[in-house]
């Protein structure tokens, strides 16, 4: 893959993780059209401050790096976030409004910035149209870089993104970063982004625990004519796949769960079924366990919606029906076995309303705990 | 300990689990006034449908299983409860109206009422006057039976409990059985008994996830006159030390976190807020870990009230100050030390309001996650 027209980056190891790449450059020629979705965690990270009060204006370079979330770091967090701009501006040749910054890893710890500032020189001399060295340039726990391109006859969009945890109820500790050449008036491309998000990353959940760190950034820089709703195809399609890619890669994870929620009041509503589903830590140790303990679905559902009524409820592990309308049926062993392989369905219809959603989930292991156990501070 | 005058029980081992006492009979001597706070999740089990339906009535028994839910079992989950009731109703000579019922264990799975009703007989003839065998048959994942007593001159409050998962937010899987010799009427006795829950078992969490089937009952002989402010205090006591008793003993649980949030808006934030960190699986990773990583216990606050001001938040790890206002301070070192003990506080300053709470709850470990992986179904 290559990064559409008029955008090149670059990545290096700064020494801010103990080993790999961990500092990203993307480089825009000339000020691309600029949308953004942000975590909405009140303890949002400085970097998370600073690049959603960019929206509005044309942005000529990005600052991403892993190893260090510089969240809950006070006043040396903000003036690190206007170190790294206003170092990649007097390169450009920009003004520091015109960069856009963002970073993942440990919360509460103080960014070594000198890392960032004395290497940002040597990346722009290394600026390319590989986009596979900045998204490993990402990665944290995540055990493979995440890209995905759409194409639409006149143009590209092609984004990248980390994950592994900490991926839920809103979209938390990712970024996902996509550029387009296809031209886009800023109003419409933030609405487009807003409308892709809402229905990829914000429905997806490795843990339920969001973070004061997650970015969708996306940048057109405007190189190519296209269609406006080949572009919101092409747009919905790579935030979906990297979404998923996100949870394949879940901390821990070994199967991918998609529920399916049907028949709820609305979409909201399906979502949030879903999302209660996909946070129940008992479910999702059946699922490691692959135990088809459908029960902890129902107790989940029945504890997001009080007043849900189990005479309308069904729910079906793949194509198994298991709780038909109140009773309980099917076959356990038919369930196990699709519950064996590294990615099933589990459909529950809540009754006869128009709402309905999928959200993608991971199962708890005891990989996760260990991972998340292990000492970071 | 010893059951107050008016009440006896017993247990047996009736094979609805594989080894050990599985059922409790509770018989008053004559009609106790009754009073019951039950979940609120939609997939309530039969037996809590049942018992919450009684409250207004004097009881005359209490039939008790562990082993099997009796959740999400349809038709055949109403008979079994009916059927139960109308046998011990048959043997003490009372209506199946004056009889509540309780069972915990796993969801979904036809309950086996001949195993039951063939016991209760028997058990009529080994009452006693000794809490702990009826505590025990309660025990499902439990390590040890739970009771706790409190007297108050003129007459005593005793209650037994079980827990271990599922505990929240709402006082999840969790059954607990409070008995007082003291005369109360019925609706302050609910009254009592509702502000007694609200400020132990729902302040509690374990994983938190809700049960279908937590039950508190209470259950008042009226042996005795005693003071009513005198019988809050007392019960107040009790309910306090079995939630406490149920978070110790959480599943896979090592350590028990008093989770103490100061200056919220009113109680409510305050418990909100608590349970929210409560709630976090990266947060109880790092408990277990001993690893200080307070920007979790941030992050978990920030996504549960959105409009909190990092300006106004502290965050103590037992009495060392992590994070003043905006700004990481502290040592590590000594906030590990903190953690390293089975049992630490952790105190949260969100601004100066006056709603104040304790939330208890329990770290987040690999045994959990492989207790609740192993097959049930």
């Amino acid at each position: 893959m290559k990064w559409p027209q008029g955008v090149s980056s670059a990545a290096t190891a700064s020494g801010i993780k103990s080993e790999g790449a961990d500092l990203g450059l993307m480089v825009f020629d000339a000020p691309a059209t600029y949308a953004g979705v942000f975590t909405t965690n009140a303890a949002a990270a400085a970097p998370v401050i600073w690049s959603r009060s960019r929206i509005g204006r044309d942005i000529r370079a990005l600052v991403a790096n892993s190893g260090n979330a510089n969240a809950c770091t006070g006043r040396d967090g903000v003036a690190a976030v206007q170190e790294e701009s206003t170092a990649i501006a007097a390169i450009l040749g920009c003004s520091p409004d015109d960069v856009v910054v963002a970073s993942t890893g440990p919360i509460g710890v103080k960014l070594p910035i000198d890392k960032i500032v004395g290497n940002l020189g040597g990346m722009k001399a290394n600026l390319s149209d590989d986009p596979e060295p900045f998204a490993r340039s990402l990665m944290t726990t995540d055990t493979y870089p995440k890209l995905a391109m759409a194409g639409m006859g006149e143009g590209t969009v092609l984004g990248v993104a980390k994950g592994a945890a900490m991926i839920a109820p809103n979209m938390a500790t990712m970024l996902a970063f996509i550029v387009t050449d296809v031209a886009c008036p800023q109003d419409r491309l933030q609405t487009l982004l807003a409308e892709a998000v809402d229905a990829s990353f914000n429905r997806i959940s490795v843990d339920a625990c969001e973070s004061t760190n997650d970015s969708v950034m996306c940048f057109s820089t405007g190189r190519t004519d296209g269609d406006l709703s080949r572009l919101e195809g092409a747009l919905d399609e790579v935030c979906a796949s990297l979404a998923e890619q996100i949870v394949r890669d879940a901390e821990g994870g070994t199967k991918l769960m998609r529920i399916e929620v049907r028949g709820a009041a609305d979409t909201a509503a399906a979502v949030a079924l879903g999302k209660a589903v996909a946070a129940s830590d008992l479910w999702r140790c059946a699922v490691a366990g692959e135990d088809p303990n459908w029960g902890r679905v129902l107790s989940a559902m029945g504890s997001c919606d009080r007043r849900l009524e189990m005479g309308d409820v069904e729910v079906s592990i793949g194509s198994e029906l298991m709780f038909l309308r109140g009773e309980p049926v099917g076959r356990t062993e038919i369930a196990a076995k699709v519950m064996s392989f590294d990615e099933f369905s589990l459909v529950c219809v809540v009754g006869d309303g128009p709402g309905h959603a999928q959200v993608l989930a991971a199962d708890l292991t005891t990989d996760y705990v260990r991972f998340n156990s292990e000492i970071t501070t």
